[in-house]
């Protein structure tokens, strides 16, 4: 079958109507919904002669055999967030599927290609993401942690899992699964508004941000809104909302596409009639160099220890999170660049913000690469997520292009 | 019987052995603790030959007659917080009992002296304060909604006040008590920190703040912490920090004691994922004047416009409550002066943040003033509040002092 981009297009919608409903796409992973959305890939997938395996965490695989066992692996995933969108992850899927065909069509590749739908990408009915490819790429280290999980109903997630036939005790056993793998690549949504603001259609992506992530709790003291003057104060939100602001001059110095969010300050007593005694304030802070990612952190908490003395208040910060930041391959990504270049005629070199089951591919060792097709508001995670279908259209011709530039470079 | 300041100190420690317990005074209105401090209260003044009335708000009043029917009232509440300090209401009453011994002892006075106990002050269990003193001065017009308040135990606030023999139909009739009252004199703690950072036991209370309260809501757009770049944020939390801080500038500006206070900000989705979307900010505004009042609110919302307009950000203000400052008689204030300058050396004048019963009835048109004696450490509505017993015996003298200046200068 020649490659048919609308093909994914009608796709898309088939499975929309099958797995959504008026809130958005219902695929959390290890429900009956998502395995509606499974088996309706296994028929899709069917045509082009891939064998079909689910390995030890749950992730499904297609497999079609070349003249070499190395492996070139293009990868998505099924499942959704709750009320979710059309397009997160089953578009790099089905892209992948269309990239398929196109490459069976061709005859025996010269190496092996394999399509996967990793499982719980999203992480949304136990609280903790990427669980197939963390499990494949072997950095699964929280296993006890995952064995004390339950969801919003109480229903473990052990028991949920091997309703789906995994044993949480034998889920790396799916690191076999990359040992031949030579290349990886994945098309995502870009879920973020770059794109959208260059009017570019695509993108390379050259890596996911390193992350540090931080609980900081201002404490002064609590004093009536009425009878305190202003100069005996001792106002934790004053210290949150300095920091709050601070983040911007911060992130523009180190530069380079750093971001650092203040996503909420929690105040208590939280009266109108009392001073703050308590500001716990959520910083989130991001970038691409793990030096640049160090100094933000360590501007951050000077900034913090400055306005602590200013205000009179205690500060301390607790790590809720920490990543490293993880580059994609080089090579991958000239190929990709070239790729997006001859389909859409210019291309974009980007971070990603969020994390996706590339990076922990990518930990794995093996030489990996995204693009990203432009999302329409930035939106995602919500039913008006939303991608142009010429652009749709051109993200399958992008994947498909890029698959054949690595198997030739490969080969 | 002769003043003695010590008696008001014991019959406290008795109070609070009587009505407390572990975690502080329990004396909330309508509940049985307070009927037991209240009938306690009464075997106090019994020796003082004043007679006894209860009104139809729940006020409890002891009248000394005089050679005139023209009445100097004293009052306090016995009511508390849940949790509440020794001091906080009973204080007042108590100096009150002993300035009524004093007042008995030297015969008959020339006006009417009457010692007034304010039902249910602190509001604590319904959320509306003031209640016995609002309807002794006639400006309880929030029946209907009085009539809708429950507790937290689902009781309506009608039926408890049944049960202690309040009809809340009839409870405007208390406006009679004071139509013969030609001065109100209250003595209570600070509640703040200003007499114990000036070291000085006592000082005049001017008047009570106008507030201006409002909610603040700031408008922006929830996207993701690591996907969106800095420069296309429109960040809610942005504006509600800024303003946080801006308050400061806006109340030195205004001076003469205003005072400004950001008691929380709510945010919205409140993750760490995610810039803030939309943040909910408290803001509490008081002066003693009211166009400075007027000017520090409109500094404000001028400053919210400029914010909101940086921020590319909407901002909405609400207002949750106001009251227009109250002052105090500047005949009764000189009078207070003095009283506290014989009985300590030295006397500060000080606006009230708090509201007062003494609010209520200089509302009605009584001549009023108030005294405050020094809280330690600002602290109350805690088991902590405190006042040095030294301090509250020259409050007891101070009040003593005072009513018989008043009494000399209206007879």
């Amino acid at each position: 079958m020649a490659l048919d981009p609308s093909r994914t297009v009608a796709e898309l919608k088939e499975l929309r109507e099958l797995t959504g409903d008026e809130n958005g796409a219902q695929r959390v992973a290890w429900t009956d919904t998502w395995e509606t959305a499974r088996a309706w890939l296994r028929e899709k997938v069917a045509g082009t002669g891939a064998e079909h395996e689910i390995d030890a965490a749950g992730n499904q695989w297609f497999t079609l055999r070349g003249e070499s066992d190395r492996a070139l692996v293009i990868g998505g995933h099924m499942d959704s967030v709750p009320n979710g969108g059309w397009l997160d992850g089953c578009l790099n899927v089905l892209a992948g599927v269309e990239t398929l065909r196109s490459i069976a069509a061709g005859g025996t590749p010269p190496l092996t290609v394999r399509l996967v739908d990793w499982a719980d990408e999203e992480g949304a009915r136990f609280g903790r993401s990427l669980f197939g490819s963390s499990a494949a790429s072997g950095t699964m280290a929280d296993q006890d942690e995952i064995r004390g999980r339950t969801d919003a109903n109480g229903i473990r997630w052990v028991d949920a899992l091997a309703e789906h036939g995994v044993d949480l005790d034998r889920a790396l056993e799916a690191r076999t699964q990359l040992e031949n793998a030579v290349a990886y690549l994945e098309l995502h949504i870009e879920q973020g508004p770059v794109l959208e603001s260059l009017d570019l259609p695509l993108g390379v992506v050259l890596g996911t941000f390193g992350v540090e992530r931080h609980q900081i709790t201002w404490r002064g003291q609590a004093a009536h809104s009425g009878s305190t003057p202003m100069a005996q104060r001792r106002d934790a939100l004053a210290g949150a909302a300095k920091l709050a602001l601070e983040i911007r001059p911060i992130a523009a110095e180190v530069g380079d596409g750093a971001v650092c969010t203040c996503g909420g300050v929690v105040c208590k007593p939280g009266i109108v009639t009392s001073v703050v005694e308590t500001a716990e304030q959520l910083l989130d802070q991001r970038h691409l160099d793990a030096a640049k990612l160090a100094r933000m952190l360590q501007l951050a908490k000077d900034a913090s220890e400055r306005f602590a003395a200013e205000e009179d208040v205690e500060v301390a910060w607790e790590r809720l999170w920490q990543i490293h930041p993880i580059l994609f391959d080089e090579t991958l990504v000239e190929l990709a660049d070239a790729a997006i270049r001859e389909v859409c005629g210019a291309s974009h070199r980007l971070p990603s913000g969020p994390l996706h089951d590339a990076a922990e591919v990518a930990r794995a060792g093996v030489p990996t690469v995204m693009l990203f097709v432009q999302s329409l508001r930035g939106l995602s995670h919500t039913k008006v997520e939303d991608t142009k279908e010429e652009h749709i259209e051109l993200s399958v011709q992008a994947l498909d292009r890029l698959a054949a530039k690595t198997l030739e470079q490969l080969a």
